[in-house]
């Protein structure tokens, strides 16, 4: 099986959905089984999850935007994966990347852009969504790719509403092919030899 | 008087539909005069605007965000003022910038970095809108600051939009106010000796 | 007096080192009254803290970059800031930032980014230090900007370098003269009225 | 074979000396082919090369930084595959980038940033260069990687330094490990069905 970790931070639940779409989209995949690891509001990551991380084919990260960048939780399990870094635990895993935030733009490539910078000092292999946007006068929040990342998964959660209304269906489904996509590609690339 | 010069490239009109918003929000503020420059689509830039933009308090730069950055006539721009950039010429002047695309988030943050990226080369003071955004269920493109930039002004003008139909109201609305803050700024700031 | 406030986390003290540096420089300025403001280990801002911040006329970013972005505490701060962000408590007040790392580029640049899209989300006016690099074959850590950074000031500490060791003396330089131009555009803007 | 495009552009020699070297360890790979496309002064990308990339596994982006982001000639290469982004024709071929500039830092990172955003907006695999940096006292340009990038590959040309002087041979040796990098895992990965 090919092993696929989502650890990520949720504050008010919104990124938690997004993370379940990631995680239902990846598991229905033939070969693939899929961890989800949701770092505490304290910040503490626990020993078996850096046990877990360093197994799995593919790590897939995930964080509200907060302030234009990750969460601190996040950042610091960030600051602390220096001890993988460090020894290249990381090198060749698959990476990827999701966030959610209430503003439609409100700098959330930044987000994406730090899981990427975060993604390349450990060496991994970055794979994007790779989905067309949905940007027609007609399209909405229930449309594929609406809101619009290209580099990972961007949500839109308006400040009002609860975790139960957004994310809305249009990003849960781009979560839910971006997670297939990973999967597949972690799938299919197993038996791959590269050093 | 103070000079704000918008140099800016538009490939459909919706960008310049932008620019006009931002002139006109500018050019409504007692003591400041509006330049505005548009980028040719071969890139040539006359001699005279050279010296336009070195007479002037304040640069905007604007382009729409094409592939992920600005358009590459906006580029030949930015790499053609290395010679004012060696000369320290544009050091002190207000800096902004504004960009459109047609998809919601379309990776448009990175465009409006680029601008702060080469305002700061040049040793600019960089100016944002300051606006907080309209970001709950019951905002729309209408709105402003709906679209949700925070370090410049983004506008969304979909696909199949007409610079007639679109930036809408909200996206011009926000480039308005931005003219008039950064005209603003620089009037105040006009008798401000700052070497 | 113009206050300029100096909020910045530091791991081993090469970070406490380039604060130091920044402080000296403001310090210098006649009407500049510098505030150093140091996060602990542990992310817990204080009360007054918050209180100062919302008194000064420039506050000043400054993290280690650490895998890629600022330092979880810092970030901790950034997140918190969300306080001051929603009534707008910021909006005007100057900005800057400086970030030191380990490896000569090391991502850097993303730290940087980081500050300024924070400052930007609080409606802050950006200054930068706008020093030319040094950037020959004969130049070196002793000379002012041979790091090279121009959106803030970033400093090289070697991985086996002490804070008496590191950052050198070009990198100290720029710190002085970034927080002597940043305290001078305080002072020189202090009594211009602008909402 | 597995075929590898180098597309860059070079505006003095320098970052054309630094493709050589991704050049050369991409050829040493069994089962790599690679192919070297130089962007000319004017821009004008001839029809042959987007038939030449559309054939190609892997697409390595090169080009120095200018005025903190790749030259114009780089942009309208890309504002022009927007062709081949419409139809999804680059979808899943490996990506990665370097740059070269004077500047120690010089915002190079933003450069590599942009060729990232370019390769997930065309649904791109990204594999950057997985080496840990060379940052201790002893280490200078002579090393692997002490120009510190982990995105991409970073090179130093000091504003005096010919092409025969610079690139110096760490940021050689580091690009010429990088081309092995990415046309081993082309080679690896060629087999594997991955829609």
């Amino acid at each position: 099986m090919s092993k696929i970790a989502i650890i990520y931070f949720s504050g008010y639940g919104h990124t938690e959905k997004l993370a379940a779409a990631v995680e239902e989209g990846a598991a229905s995949v033939a070969g693939a089984s899929v961890i989800p690891l949701r770092i505490p509001a304290d910040g503490v990551i626990e020993d078996k999850t850096w046990d877990t991380l360093a197994e799995a084919d593919a790590i897939i990260f995930g964080s509200p935007t907060y302030m234009g960048g990750p969460a601190w939780q996040f950042k610091k399990f960030a600051d602390e994966s220096s001890k993988p870094w460090y020894g290249k635990a990381w090198k060749n895993k698959i990476a990827g990347g999701f966030t959610n935030s209430a503003t439609v733009n409100g700098d959330k490539f930044n987000t994406i852009l730090y899981f990427f910078t975060l993604s390349q000092q450990h060496g991994q292999i970055w794979v994007g969504p790779a989905q067309l946007p949905s940007n027609q006068k007609e399209h909405g929040p229930e449309h594929v790719n609406w809101t619009g990342g290209f580099a990972g998964v961007m949500a839109i959660s308006p400040a009002d509403a609860s975790p139960e209304e957004a994310p809305r269906k249009g990003d849960l489904e781009t979560a839910r092919l971006y997670g297939e996509r990973i999967a597949e590609y972690a799938v299919r690339t197993r038996d791959v030899v590269f050093a």
